[in-house]
């Protein structure tokens, strides 16, 4: 890495919620983060979309051609705070082909794009980093890629959407169902007017993709993280749950087996007694097993213009500590590719819920399915009610292939009434907050 | 720093609890850590007290004089794993002299000696790492240090001895005395055969030093730590704090203000839906309170030769990363010396209880001591036993110099009977695991 002497120029791309608390920073905390970086910093620009002005920064700063500020050839250091993938992805490139390093907060440029990024920065000779694209404030990624990096990490499973955990736990707490809570978050700020990303479950498996390269020091595409969202999820399940002595929570959870990696985000039941059971409103909370360390958790706000700038800036100091110091190349980012299994081979317990015929057999019937696909059962709930009645089952481990068998063939029973559901269960564990 | 091509030679000083687990990973996961690193790690030679042979290790990687493998020459990272100051100090200059990075777990050294070893590190352009010195395998430091490093950190509260801790907590599940914990702590290996600096509170503080100093950037003496121990505590106290809803625990606090920093160890009342609460058995936790960040916790396994060396790994990793990447001198590590505000300036929320003879005026004159002291009463119980009446009080905010007055003069008060028994309370919170 080029070593700067004198004062490191930062650029910054973007100035909404996250990049107008950043520029704050900047402006107004200027000699703290020198004193931590061991040079001055300078603001020495700032794109947006729009052209006006911005209080308290000066004019000539402010530019919307952001491709000539990045490639402006002096800039030490660019912090992409636009979101999305393009322009964002040809910006960061440009940035880093011009020797600038890049600090971003852009989980859907680094989960699509994140190993070419990685590639480039190495080639380059600068640094890329994006601590503030999961959970926010909370430090993760630094310490799955450092703090961990001589230990072999077996899991991580998170909540890692704040928007998705608001909503489900006043579904919780409140009651209600999926829209009523959606329209709360909204008025709140904690879910966008599009909520699509956050309550598909894309966003967090865009941050789960980004964690499970980190912590198992593989590539892993995008594409083969498999996830399912909360938008099918109402006051019947969240009362099935709540009969099973737990909470239903949109969790991301990526795994290594002998066999390879996988990296998946679905709404589960978790014990009540589960460390991240506790993890209430918006916030967002990781569970990391490691072979040596044991469970670690780790648990704050996961979101907000002023949460999340202080990620982006711990990057920013670090980056600037780099180039003050001068690196040579880093060593390789992802060094292996490991196999992905498929979501299909993936096991887990599965609580499925359906309302039948009450009449005598279909108990058995039903039990016979399951059977038939070697899914084996742990618990069985009936309750009558009239002509109908409604069973709850809990199986032991079954593959999520196995599973999807079995309800199909129970959707075409003659028993079987109305909609089938289906959810998976966390095991309840010790855990570090037991 | 100097740049290593070709394997990294390491250097583990003592093969004990952590450094046998250290040792296995270096022999039993070298390809693994080499890939992490990029480039090949090598055991170069492991020193103990006494001479004997340790199964797996080539007999003459084994020495008794620690003194001359430090200063071989041809060592890039020394692991220092035998504790106690000396001769742990003079052994990690000498590896730095000698151009050495260093890793080391020994809180007692940092503690006392940090300052002037960043001092040393630095001069010789070398690292200096030691996550493992503070809540074991929890990452704590590096977030401090890195992650929060653009942040205003305000306070870090914390339970980071894992000993007092699990005596505490069995006192608090299972009731008895603390001599009856201790013994049991001590069975099952929680606790040392001599838990002096464990149950008198000076373990904490030294990590309390240590991480002040990382989230206030300012050199501080380990001797302006204040500290006090749990050997006072008894069944009595557990139940005061289980009137007021609270569990006790011993809690490492610094904090920051306009005026200085402060750091110190006490036993406390902690309310039990306040996150730290939930930190059971030897485990530690960590509150971390910033400006812009919020409120993070950090949780988990805070001891244990496997756990230990888990963060001491990370820490050889990245030396050894930096080594090959090879970096100009870094940053100053504190960069300001800011005042320390004396504990008897620190204020906080006091639970007193004492035996009085239970007549009129009694609980009048009580109050008047406080009160001349400018203490203010929040709750006041009163519990008559015949002759004698039990008060509990808690007060509002005040100094710990105003209580220590108040203190005196109630013990020499003729109503006063036995001892008076006071305990801080922290207050309750939010807090993200709220
Ligand atoms: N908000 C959070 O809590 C949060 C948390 C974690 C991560 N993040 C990530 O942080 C990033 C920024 O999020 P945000 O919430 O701050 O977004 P935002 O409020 O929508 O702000 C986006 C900014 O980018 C500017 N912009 C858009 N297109 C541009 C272009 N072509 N050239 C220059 N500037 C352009 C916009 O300019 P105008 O002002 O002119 O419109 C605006 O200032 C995203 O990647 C997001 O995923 C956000
Ligand atoms: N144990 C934990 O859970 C834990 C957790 C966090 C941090 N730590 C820290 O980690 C460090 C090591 O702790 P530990 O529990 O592993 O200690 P330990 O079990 O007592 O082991 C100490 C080792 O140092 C060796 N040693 C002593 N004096 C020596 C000398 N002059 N030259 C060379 N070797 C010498 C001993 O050699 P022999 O084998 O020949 O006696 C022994 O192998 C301490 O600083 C401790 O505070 C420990």
């Amino acid at each position: 890495m080029k070593r700067t002497t004198g004062a490191l120029r930062i650029a910054l791309l973007g100035h909404g919620t996250v990049g107008a608390e950043t520029a704050r920073a900047l402006t107004g905390r200027g000699a703290e983060l020198a004193a931590r970086i061991g040079a001055p910093v300078e603001l020495a620009g700032i794109a947006l979309s729009r052209p006006r002005t911005l209080p308290g920064i000066d004019s000539s700063l402010i530019t919307t051609d952001a491709q000539a500020l990045v490639s402006r050839g002096d800039i030490d250091v660019v912090v992409e705070l636009i979101g999305g993938v393009e322009p964002a992805r040809s910006l960061v490139v440009a940035a880093m082909e011009a020797g600038a390093s890049v600090v971003t907060a852009n989980k859907a440029l680094i989960a699509s794009e994140g190993v070419d990024l990685h590639r480039i920065a190495r080639k380059q000779g600068v640094g890329l980093a994006y601590e503030a694209a999961v959970a926010g404030a909370v430090p993760v990624l630094r310490p799955l890629r450092q703090s961990l990096a001589g230990d072999r990490l077996r899991r991580v499973t998170g909540i890692v959407n704040g928007t998705t955990n608001f909503i489900l736990d006043r579904m919780t707490g409140a009651g209600g169902t999926f829209q009523g809570a959606l329209h709360e978050a909204q008025r709140l700020g904690y879910a966008e007017a599009d909520p699509t990303a956050d309550v598909c479950g894309a966003d967090a498996a865009a941050k789960m993709a980004i964690v499970a390269r980190l912590a198992f020091d593989t590539e892993l595409p995008f594409d083969d993280v498999h996830f399912e969202g909360i938008t099918h999820i109402g006051p019947g399940d969240i009362a099935h749950a709540e009969a099973n002595g737990c909470v239903i929570k949109l969790v991301g959870i990526c795994d290594r087996t002998p066999d390879g990696v996988n990296a998946r985000v679905h709404p589960m039941m978790i014990p009540r007694d589960h460390p991240l059971a506790g993890v209430r409103d918006a916030d967002n909370g990781i569970l990391v097993e490691a072979e040596a360390a044991g469970e670690l958790m780790f648990h704050g706000a996961g979101a907000g213009g002023l949460a999340t700038s202080s990620a982006v800036l711990g990057d920013l100091v670090e980056l600037c500590r780099d180039r003050v110091a001068g690196t040579g190349q880093a060593p390789a980012d992802f060094s292996q590719v490991l196999p992905v299994i498929p979501v299909a081979q993936v096991a887990a317990r599965y609580h499925v819920s359906m309302f039948v015929t009450d009449e005598p057999g279909v108990l058995s019937q039903v039990s016979a399915v399951f059977a038939e696909h070697g899914v084996s059962l742990e618990t069985v709930r009936q309750e009558g009610l009239g002509a109908e009645a409604e069973l709850a089952l809990v199986t032991h481990r079954a593959t999520d292939a196995a599973v999807t068998e079995v309800l199909a063939r129970l959707r075409s029973h003659p028993s079987t009434r109305g909609v089938i559901r289906s959810i998976r269960l966390l095991d309840s564990r010790k855990g570090p907050a037991s």
